[in-house]
């Protein structure tokens, strides 16, 4: 049986985007352009014919919810679903609720696009205990010393193909068409496995939110057309120029 | 270990129920109302205690919306989910999309409640590729001859209990808070099942929608209170008297 085809989709704009905070691991909901984003997203998705039948999603409530709108709009809430935290976003370590524009400010350029876009430096880590700390979320209760800290890129990329490899390649290889529904950061994990992207490069790499991102694959796993084809791929072009632009 | 905690949360109102139909296994979605029973019955989680490890729920989207805004409302929408079509809704047959008022007018009183609420009386069958029939539809294609083209309440305790034995009962065995949320029949089926209900006596027994019913049970999977406990004691009595009238 041929490969199956793999769609990622980037959770649409959260309130803490909003508000331009740094979020990681805290749970924030969608904002009214997130959830209007998740069931465009849908809509793509309808009207493409890409028809997901296995999701995978990340334990965060924007990914979940993003997921459920999409699905919903596209007439497949029914299918299967699997979550797992190896799906989720970096954690921002100390900087989750803070305000990036102060970030900024307080830390200067250098250090800031150095947590921001540095593959393999972490922020400094969050303190256990405190009001965006993760140590008491019972979602996370079994992982034990695995719970990060704090996360650079390249520790996305460490605990997130393991994943990749035991969850995902299977519903692939078994011939279905599969959505991840996951973060920034966790998709350009994956992205950056699948297109061999290098350490350096991926950090001129931003993904848009709520527009698929369609990777046929060979049966070796790679992309038959390297990046994907996004389903609208006007709205992607725009989409990327803004995210990289957050906070300034 | 103990076994776990059976909740069982039937769906808020879906638009159907809101103009009177027939439903069984066309995918309506919630009504406004339902949408508000939905995030009211998380709360009652939420505010008891009552916190689930992991989800079972039919393929419809009245009860996979009411999961999820229930579970959203809750904080546990990152726990595991599982969906099953044998967590349906009776299918209503022919009279799936048509009036409950005008089925009573046109075949007399006596026939509709036979078909409303006898034990082993089904409707007539619907007939496959009409509007409301489900034989097209990709959720139901690996289910071949078993697709039912109508059921009385006898078939859908037929076709629920292996899914209660093979998938829900294990979570139970394991310890678990297991949520099922599901439909007026197919819970009307578990609950036959679990407090030993005669198949006379099943007729005269509504669930209320959007309240969570606790099962607490012992290790013969028995119901240490029989009827299991209602999380809103007073608005579950006052609703089951409005479902007695329904059609009417």
């Amino acid at each position: 049986m041929s490969v199956g085809t793999l769609v990622l989709l980037r959770h649409g704009e959260s309130v803490w985007n909003a508000e331009n905070l740094f979020t990681g691991w805290v749970d924030v909901p969608l904002s009214e352009k997130g959830v209007a984003e998740a069931k465009r997203g849908g809509e793509l998705l309808k009207a493409a014919g890409v028809l997901p039948e296995v999701l995978h999603t990340s334990l965060l409530r924007r990914a979940i919810s993003t997921a459920n709108l999409a699905l919903d709009a596209a007439d497949r809430h029914w299918i299967p679903v699997k979550r797992d935290w190896r799906l989720n976003e970096r954690h921002y370590g100390a900087l989750q609720g803070k305000n990036k524009k102060q970030t900024l400010d307080e830390f200067g350029e250098e250090q800031f696009m150095l947590w921001r876009r540095s593959y393999d430096t972490p922020p400094p880590p969050i303190e256990p205990g405190t009001e965006f700390s993760q140590d008491a979320d019972a979602r996370y209760a079994d992982l034990g010393p695995d719970l990060p800290l704090t996360e650079c890129l390249l520790d996305v990329v460490k605990r997130m193909l393991p994943y990749w490899e035991s969850a995902i390649v299977p519903d692939l290889r078994a011939g279905k068409t599969v959505l991840v529904t996951a973060h920034g950061n966790s998709l350009r994990a994956l992205v950056k496995h699948l297109d061999g992207i290098s350490d350096d490069d991926i950090a001129g790499l931003n993904i848009p939110t709520g527009i698929p991102l369609r990777y046929d694959l060979d049966e070796a796993l790679q992309p038959i057309t390297r990046g994907g084809l996004y389903l609208d791929p006007d709205a992607a072009a725009d989409a990327i120029k803004a995210v990289a632009n957050q906070g300034r």
